[in-house]
């Protein structure tokens, strides 16, 4: 199986050929892609290689094609649905942002104890109370969640994700969570990556001698 | 200097600490923190002996005194102000996200081209036009910057922002910016994490057989 890494690049390289389309870029090289990708030609050409897309010695990759071949990787065979459970401010913004960006990631559900919120649609998603959870995951076959609820719930919700089937999380709070090893676990830190940036500015300018 | 992952680690401490600090918990021992932070204890112990605190073999760590040492070693010695670019839905979110909570850490301006948005002050933070960036940030002596502009604008915002002085940048754009080597970028790429989670919660039920 590829690594964390791979597979996060090849996220990044979709990401990357999507915009060359919209340039009217058609083709272009590894050694270009790489490039753009802050990666080297061969990492590009490894990570490509699973996916069993190769290109062309002479013309390189073909961009939509090469797309197509790392969505049929990285995708479900049809649309998969997520759930995201608090929305609150970051919540309010994921939804926001994933809204019609990803034809094959779709946040289809949304959670929160907030009697303003349950029972709203909030950026085109039905927003549920959090009673039930359990019942609306396993009615509508999600398995794919995000946690976006303060630290000292995010434990709690896991394991209800975990019970109702779930078996990847994507999980904002700042907590590490404990599940079982068949589900998948990301974390996104933001207070830890801002401070992690402050700290090093300041290593930068001293290393400087300034 | 220690390592990114020790520097993330000691920020996931503190704020671990910080809430069992509320939860009424003066002290706790390393495997304890540890088990909260998914870590060893021997990892933990290294990572709070640059920090320069050791605790007591008997009584273990003191919260108060722990969280105090963790501050001194990541903080700046005054607050430090940092600045944001791209008042969008998911900038906007960051600002609501950090307001009041860092008291070490202020986004303390925001930059936008949207004539709706300049001038005017969201989440308590004035959001200035695009072409003050540079002089603002040499006037508020602001090092550290969050990007959150779309994708096909962040090199250029990160080229200004190195230019006017800027040592860290967290971005969250889903493109590897080129900067100096003095400048240190954290990237935080959001459709990647959720399409890595999407893909290996469906190996690990492949993993299984189902």
């Amino acid at each position: 199986m590829p690594s964390h890494k791979s597979i996060g690049r090849l996220s990044l390289y979709r990401s990357i050929l999507n915009r060359l389309l919209r340039d009217g870029v058609n083709s272009l090289f590894s050694h270009e892609l790489a490039s753009l990708a802050g990666a080297t030609p061969s990492q590009v050409r490894r990570d490509l290689m699973v996916t069993g897309y190769t290109g062309s010695p002479v013309r390189g990759y073909d961009v939509r094609d090469l797309l197509a071949s790392i969505g049929r990787f990285l995708d479900a065979p049809e649309s998969e649905g997520v759930a995201l459970v608090g929305v609150g401010n970051l919540g309010r913004a994921i939804m926001a942002f994933f809204t019609g960006r990803r034809p094959s990631l779709t946040i289809q559900a949304a959670f929160d104890r907030d009697p303003y919120k349950v029972n709203r649609v909030i950026h085109g998603i039905r927003c549920h109370p959090m009673e039930d959870l359990e019942s609306v995951l396993v009615r509508e076959h999600v398995r794919v969640a995000i946690i976006t609820v303060p630290a000292i719930e995010a434990q709690d919700i896991a394991d209800r994700l975990c019970r109702a089937g779930v078996k990847g999380i994507l999980n904002f709070a700042p907590v590490r969570l404990r599940v079982l090893p068949s589900v998948f676990v990301e974390d996104v830190d933001v207070t830890m990556s801002l401070e992690k940036v402050a700290y090093y500015s300041r290593q930068g300018n001293r290393a400087e001698g300034i």
